[in-house]
């Protein structure tokens, strides 16, 4: 796993809530984990084989998650198994989800490739598409290259 | 900067659209870039102060950016002064907001600070303030932790 440089660690501790949020989610690594736990995935051997990552980059990633409250880990056993650890979202973790379609919606638009999309993010329960979209204070839709960032 | 081992260059270059936007944002610096941008810096000094990123980082990450038609430079000279270059989003780098306000509203949520959050959204035009929500199909608000991913 990269380290981070001091430089790095200091931008990522200011009060800014984007930087909160690169904080613990700091390489494309730990996007792709939620990613796969969105899709269902638990086991440390689901994510290893899903993502093709190195088990100690995916033991130290899944560590910093837990410690992040993004995920859990839990203990489960299958019939004559040993025990082994598994992984659920918590529902902050959940929510990620949020940033994971706007990502998705951006990517399908500006680096489309032949491959149809391989994701798609549904409402548990009434199994509707669900998309991200920016609305102004009264509600309605904000096109997102007509938004600018202000510092308060 | 950090190399990108051979498996996560793989795991980005799959057809799934989240990961494709993960190879333009591959790590927390190209993201503050984008948050910084949007505040309205544009050249390598403001940029490199307001980050307190090292030159040769700043550098490599700005080329990429600018190669994933994410940012155009232009060169501008101000009276007296030499020729500098200055870096602007392109409209697909500007519906990027659209992933930093959805991790700001996490991070706001989940990585609480005292310190008020510094970075708001507004609309050009309008100043009304801006942020993101999950819709379904018809436009009805769903909740981020009923999210599920689907694999087509």
């Amino acid at each position: 796993m990269p380290r981070q440089s001091p430089a790095l660690t200091k931008a990522l501790n200011g009060s800014c809530a984007i930087a909160r949020c690169l904080g613990v989610l700091d390489d494309p690594w730990s996007f792709l984990l939620i990613r796969e736990a969105l899709l269902g995935r638990r086991t440390f051997a689901e994510f290893r084989d899903s993502l093709g990552i190195a088990s100690d980059v995916l033991s130290a990633r899944l560590a910093k998650l837990v410690e992040a409250d993004v995920m859990t880990r839990a203990s489960y056993q299958e019939p004559g198994q040993r025990t082994r650890e598994a992984y659920d979202l918590t529902p902050s973790g959940r929510e990620l989800s949020a940033v994971l379609i706007a990502m998705k919606q951006w990517g399908e638009t500006h680096v489309p490739r032949e491959a149809p999309a391989k994701v798609d993010a549904r409402s548990q329960g009434s199994e509707c598409q669900v998309s991200s979209q920016l609305i102004d204070a009264r509600g309605r839709p904000v096109d997102a290259d007509k938004v600018s960032f202000v510092r308060r």
